[in-house]
């Protein structure tokens, strides 16, 4: 029987929103509190994740507010671990076939190498979206079934690509990465038109039309986070950002 | 019922020593071909793994020579998912508690994050070992209970970590690294003998005094694998080496 969870998350974190949405398809109960990356508070890193990242999870121990963390909860981090946590709380999240589970891994090894790390040097250090990202998606897209989620039916294999996948296009739909403009557009136009990618985009459909998502998914303050997050990467570039968030904040 | 496996691995490659061992631990009936990573047999990317490394495993599919895979097999690739795909075949390779199954797969994370590329830095490029490993050793010794393996009883886990932490300890007592002399001596002393360590080094005991470690490690040919190796990285830190096994090669 599943003991008390309380989530530490901040809605800005690709990381946290696979564990959130896991925890939302899994339908046990949880606690989910905001950290604020910008402002955290000072007992974050003492009691609940001495490496000072969201997410992390307190699991057990007595009913406290998610601010006052009881000793006796035992605190497990890493992202992609809490969700075969979860997997293995609820074992509906990852199919039990040992061959489906290995692709299941394998689907997210290769995000996890191919995806994650050129992703922020497009993001964050201005390097060519097209070249970090297209190799990336061409790659998962290779592995997809011709129908449905990664290994057919959903499962957290799933849930680790989307929250980067999902911000991936918002970021490139309204221009808030550190990239330059111009192949920007153009790998959202490839991305949404191209024939090529049509697989990658039924994929991308099915992961966000999900419940979890949705309700994990609030697009107005994610733009405004974005946007308030490259401030501090590339000055130059957002000297030239026209959009609402850039009127709003 | 687990179906047929074969394991493609090459001696000196610790990512295909962490399935060999774990093969073995299983007791599961396997076959092991060799392959020789400076020339790689040309059916082996097409055939085995696209990604043209070891370890991968041909599972399932008739009874054939390893050197003629049949289509009909299922070919898996990348260690430590293939760890977890033995557990899931073999359950007491990892306990069964969400818990203490979130502990093993940290204690490997941890290591892989911290340890692997540290690692390869001072071994192939020659940073100074001590920067590159105390703090990584240290990570993973503070990880360890009081007593026994990563999560108690020994897990793949074990088999995650053990097959880079003999390697570093062999290429440290013959000094074989690209690194410089003199700290790669220092840090065999500080691991071999400071009181700090005597955790860690109580668990390299441990780890390497296991059937399935020793019966799948053979230190000359090591030792001369790693020699030759090592003539691509460090030609002029290769001319000090004096040991028997540049003598012999
Ligand atoms: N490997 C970690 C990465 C988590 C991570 O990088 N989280 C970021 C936010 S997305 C964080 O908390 N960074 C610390 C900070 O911003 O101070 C995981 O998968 O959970
Ligand atoms: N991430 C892979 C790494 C495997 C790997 O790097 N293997 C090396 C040997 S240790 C390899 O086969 N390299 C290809 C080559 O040498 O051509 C895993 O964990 O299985």
């Amino acid at each position: 029987m599943p003991e008390r969870i309380t989530l530490y998350a901040s809605q800005i974190c690709p990381y946290a929103h696979r564990v959130d949405i896991t925890l939302k398809e899994s339908g046990l109960e949880y606690k989910r509190f905001e950290i604020d990356l910008f402002a955290k508070p000072d007992w974050y890193a003492s009691k609940i994740n001495l490496a000072s990242k969201v997410p992390a999870i307190a699991y057990g121990g007595p009913d406290v507010e998610p601010d006052s963390p009881s000793p006796e909860s035992i605190k497990l981090a890493e992202s992609y671990i809490l969700q075969e946590f979860i997997a293995d709380l609820v074992p509906k999240l990852l199919p039990s076939d040992p061959v489906a589970r290995h692709k299941a891994r394998f689907f997210v090894d290769t995000f996890s190498t191919k995806y994650t790390g050129p992703w922020a040097g497009a993001l964050l250090r201005g390097e060519d979206p097209i070249a970090a990202l297209l190799p990336a998606i061409e790659a998962l897209q290779n592995l997809l079934p011709a129908e449905g989620y990664a290994v057919g039916e959903w499962s957290i294999a799933d849930a680790a690509v989307t929250p980067h996948l999902a911000r991936t296009m918002l970021v490139l739909k309204y221009d808030l990465g550190a990239y330059d403009e111009e192949p920007g557009k153009r790998l959202y136009e490839i991305l949404t038109k191209d024939e090529k990618f049509a697989r990658f985009r039924k994929y991308f459909d099915n992961v966000t039309s999900r419940e979890a998502f949705k309700s994990t998914w609030d697009e107005e303050p994610m733009r405004k986070g974005f946007y308030n997050h490259l401030k501090n990467h590339r000055s130059d570039r957002l000297a030239k950002f026209k959009g609402s968030a850039a009127a709003s904040t």
